[in-house]
C-alpha cells in the first residue's frame, strides 16, 4: 500500500488518533485550520503550511515577490479562519544552490510587503539547501475569542466573502501560458484579474477578527481547498448537512467572460482564500448590515440530514463535495 | 551570482537588516538558536528546523522511527540553548506519493515517542506532496528566564555538556554503510555508539532550563553547527574571542578507537546538540559542583582578543572556526 491510497484526511486522522490533545491549555488540536493554545491572557494562534516547488508552485509561475507573499499570506489566512489576528512569523526555506541572490532578494521583498501591510514581524526562521525550494511559514496570532469549524447548527445560513473560483481559473491559463502577457488582447484583462487572484491571494484578516470578536460566526474556514469541500469541512467537524442556493453564489465577470461553464471553478476550485462561515439566525442581520461592507453573500443554510445539497433553479441534487486541492505538477 | 556564493550567515545578516525586531516584544530576533517573545508571564521561545531529504538525511541512513525523534529533538535543542522548556509542536511533512504508509506511521511512532518522553503536545501542522521528503517542525516553548548568545564576558569560562564530534563521525561511517550490521565485528560496537549519536541525538533540555532559572550562564547555543563554528557564533554575537584547551576537551572511547586523528570531528563536526556555554567566575563554583550530575566539562576561556585559539599541550595556534554543518547530498 502507498501513500496515493491514504489520503491526508485519512492519516490527519490517524495523527489525531495518536496524539489526543489531553491538556487543557490546548484548545483546537490537529484538524482545523490552525492550533488554539490557552494563555493567560486570551489565546495563541498558530499555523504553519508547507509550499513546495511543484507540487503547490512552479518557479516560471510568477515573479518571487508575489510568492513570498502568496507564501505568507495562505498562513494569515488560516490564523484569519480562526478569528485570530496574526503577530508573528517564522520562515523556513529550503533553496536549490543554483537559485540566483536576486530571486530570494525578490521573494523576501515580497513577505516584507505583506509583514508591513498586516504588521507581521518575521521573528526567525532557517535557512537549508534543498533540491527543491521549500517554504515552511509558522505564524503566531492572538485572539480573545476564536472560531473553529465544529459551532455550524441547523438553520443557520451559510456565507462567503467574496468570489469563489477565481484563483482556480487563474490557475488554468497559468498552466497554459496565457495571460500576463505583454501584448494584451481583449481578454487578457480578466484573465490577468484570475492570475492575480491566484498568485496573490489576500487573507480576510479583518473579516476574522471582526466576527469573532462580535461572536457572530458559528463555525468558519478558508477555502483553501474549494467551496464544496471546505464547506464539506465544516458539516463534518460540526455534524451537520447543508444546503447551497446556485443563484445566491455570486460570479464573477472575469469567470463569466472565458468559461462556457465557470461552476466547477466555483464549486470545487481551491486556493481563493476567502472566509466561509455560517450565522445563527439570530445574529444574520448584524451580518447582514455589514455585507457591502466586507463584499459578504449568503449563500445557503445548515441542515439536519448530513449531506451537501445543491438547489439549481428549484431542482434540488446531491453535491459531490471535490476540490482541486493544490496544483499537481 | 548563485546562492552557493552567499553563505547562510550573510543571507541571515540581510535578512536581519530588513526585518529589524521593531516590536518591544521581540527580544530575541533572527540569528539566535530561537525567537523569544515577550508575554504577561515570562517569555515565548519559538523555533522552526527544516529536514530536507539529501541534504540533512538519507532514507537508508535509518529507520522512520529516529528519523521522527531526531526531527523533534533537533528543534527542542533549539529551544534547551536560549533555557526554554518546549510544550508544543506542530508539523510539516512534505512526502512523495511513493512513500509506503507503514514509513509515515513509523515517523509518527518516533516523533509520538520524543513528545511523550519530553512532554511535548502535537498541536497542529500540515500535510502535502513533494518529490522528496520534507520535514518542518515547529516548536514552542516557555522561559521565564533566557539565555542568548550574545552575553558572554572576557573572564568566563567555556563549558560544553557531554562528548564533542560522536554524531560526525557516526555520519562518516552511515556513509560508508558501516555499523548498524548484524554480524558484529569487533569495533562495531564502538561504531554503533558513533552511529546511535547521529540518528537518534538528545536535546539537553533539563540542563538548558537548569541554567537558565538560575542565572548560571552569560552565553549559550546548541552544537549543530559543530564546536569551533558554534564557539565563533557565541563570539561573534558576544563580541568576544575565546582560548579552549584542547587537553580539556574528552574524547569518547569510540572515537579514540576508531580514528587516529579524531580532532576534526571533535572541533568540527555537526549535529551532536550539546550546549555549549559560558559562565561567569562568580557562578564558576556552582556549574563545576553539578559539572558530575550533568557531565560538564569546563574547555576554556572567553578572551578580550576577538580571536578563536587553541591550547595544546602548551602551543597556541588560530583556530579556523569550520563546520561540516550538514551532510552533503
Amino acid at each position: 500500500m502507498k501513500l496515493r491510497q491514504l489520503s491526508e484526511s485519512e492519516l490527519i486522522a490517524a495523527i489525531r488518533k495518536d496524539f489526543p490533545g489531553l491538556k487543557r491549555s490546548i484548545l483546537v488540536n490537529i484538524g482545523d485550520d490552525a492550533s488554539v493554545l490557552k494563555t493567560d491572557k486570551g489565546f495563541l494562534i498558530v499555523t504553519k503550511d508547507l509550499l513546495v516547488e511543484g507540487t503547490h508552485f512552479r518557479r516560471e509561475f510568477g515573479p518571487a515577490y508575489l510568492l513570498g507573499r502568496k507564501s505568507l499570506a495562505v498562513n494569515l489566512s488560516d490564523v484569519a479562519a480562526m478569528g485570530g489576528r496574526p503577530l508573528y512569523c517564522l520562515l523556513g526555506l529550503g533553496l536549490p544552490p543554483s537559485i540566483p541572490p536576486s530571486w530570494v532578494e525578490d521573494f523576501m521583498a515580497g513577505i516584507k510587503s505583506l509583514c508591513r501591510q498586516e504588521g507581521i514581524f518575521l521573528v526567525g526562521g532557517d535557512l537549508s539547501r534543498s533540491k527543491i525550494i521549500i517554504i515552511s511559514i509558522t505564524v503566531i496570532g492572538q485572539a480573545k475569542k476564536f472560531i473553529t469549524r465544529s459551532g455550524a447548527k441547523p438553520g443557520d445560513t451559510i456565507w462567503i466573502s467574496g468570489y469563489p473560483g477565481l484563483a482556480s481559473a487563474g490557475l488554468h491559463f497559468l498552466k497554459r501560458k496565457k495571460g500576463l502577457a505583454k501584448n494584451k488582447k481583449a481578454k487578457t484583462g480578466s484573465i490577468n484579474v484570475l492570475i492575480k487572484a491566484f498568485l496573490d491571494p489576500v487573507a480576510q484578516i479583518r473579516l476574522g477578527t471582526w466576527l469573532a470578536q462580535r461572536d457572530l460566526a458559528t463555525a468558519m474556514i478558508d477555502t483553501s481547498d474549494g467551496l464544496s469541500i471546505d464547506l464539506y469541512h465544516i458539516c463534518e467537524e460540526s455534524k451537520v448537512g447543508a444546503e447551497i442556493d446556485l443563484t445566491k453564489i455570486p460570479i464573477h465577470p472575469a469567470l463569466r467572460a472565458n468559461f462556457h461553464d465557470p461552476w466547477p471553478f466555483i464549486l470545487n476550485g481551491g486556493e481563493d482564500y476567502q472566509l466561509l462561515f455560517t450565522v445563527s439566525p439570530s445574529k444574520r442581520k448584524r451580518v447582514v448590515q455589514a455585507s457591502h461592507r466586507f463584499r459578504l453573500y449568503e449563500i445557503g443554510e445548515i441542515r439536519e440530514d448530513r449531506h451537501l445539497w445543491v438547489v439549481d433553479q428549484g431542482h434540488r441534487r446531491l453535491l459531490k463535495p471535490a476540490g482541486f486541492v493544490h496544483f499537481k505538477a
